[in-house]
């Protein structure tokens, strides 16, 4: 599958090219193909270096636009408040694909974090993936990926046994998604219902952050237990 | 410890009753006395049978201000449509005391259920144990309970793992309520900030909920997991 990493020069984007390549062919974006490019040099050298696999031709650079057009699916791992100005501007190019919204409006409110929209320059309850929704009418958007770490994602040693809520209006690109996470070893997608859940899982990553501050609690993921 | 367990006629009232028994003396508190003492009867008695506890004189019921007036500690189980009527009401009774707020303001909207705080009648963001530490500014308002099925709690012969997240911008409160908590074989409690990151704790209600509709999940509780 060719993936898109838009804005991917981060943890999030670092760990997902890294533990993806092994089966996908996996495009950086950034606003910038320079930064790309030299990202992803340093990518294949930890490959190579640190786990003997060889990424050459399998991870590579592009401009965001580039990126997505040649994607089948689309990771948007920019900062929050450039999400929708981003989906607004590569509509076009993102129009019918799966495209998958980690984004997590967050606000800091002293010391401690707080879900807010506020924070992508909107008004009410929507939450990150809806509001990417309403821009790309017809690509398939899909929220994951809040409730992990990304520093323990973008270390390739560690295997996080953790599960990741996954929720979107269709289906079929849920189980894509849900797919794509249970290739990376101990995670587990669970599915937890159309977009307007997403306000929920988003509000998943500010409680972890907070659990690390005044609980101390180091890289917390979510476990569902059953009963 | 003297424990009212407010509006205490439900499943969650039923578990904590019945647990909390054992080392404290439980008012079940109800809008009618006569509510509250038949139930009572009936939670003796399982105690009694299915238990071999003998909790007479332990559990009692009362009239919500009454079971108020006698307490140390308060526990909300009232539906979330009535609490803020409630607290209001019973603000002499529960000033300077710990009021634990298990509410979550639930919305369904097709089949799914949403965190919405409209439920409760108020505009905003506020979560609904800000909404009563607004209107109890001299109790000590502790959020908790909200990720732990009461179905599973109001059975006496499970013991789930499950973390409970606690907040309270009283850190002292909080460790009280923690300590209740772990009394509850298996269950753990987690401090997660102050009363504001209530909002994003009471949220795991719904989308636990939802992982039930949509993920087939039974009774899920959330662990937190540290890597």
């Amino acid at each position: 599958m060719r993936i898109a990493i838009l804005g991917g020069t981060g943890n999030l984007g670092r760990g997902l090219a890294l533990r993806w390549a092994e089966r996908h062919e996996i495009a950086i974006g950034s606003r910038f193909r320079e930064k790309a490019e030299a990202l992803v040099l340093q990518y294949l050298l930890v490959a190579k270096e640190d786990f003997d696999k060889d990424y050459e031709g399998k991870i590579w650079g592009a401009e965001n636009r580039e990126a997505a057009k040649k994607a089948e699916v689309a990771v948007l791992t920019v900062p929050g408040p450039h999400v929708l100005s981003l989906v607004s501007d590569l509509r076009g190019e993102l129009g019918n694909k799966v495209v998958i919204s980690p984004v997590v409006p967050l606000r800091e409110q002293e010391g401690c974090f707080l879900w807010d929209p506020k924070v992508l320059g909107q008004n009410g309850h929507l939450s990150a993936a809806e509001l990417v929704q309403a821009r790309l009418r017809r690509s398939k958007v899909v929220s994951a990926l809040q409730t992990i770490s990304s520093g323990t994602l973008a270390d390739l040693s560690s295997k996080p046994e953790a599960d990741v809520l996954v929720s979107s209006d269709d289906r079929a690109s849920a189980e894509i998604v849900s797919s794509l996470v249970e290739e990376i070893p101990n995670l587990r997608a669970l599915y937890a219902g159309p977009l307007r859940v997403s306000r929920m899982t988003e509000s998943v990553t500010p409680l972890l952050l907070n659990l690390s501050i005044y609980g101390g609690a180091t890289d917390p993921s979510v476990k569902i237990a059953e009963f």
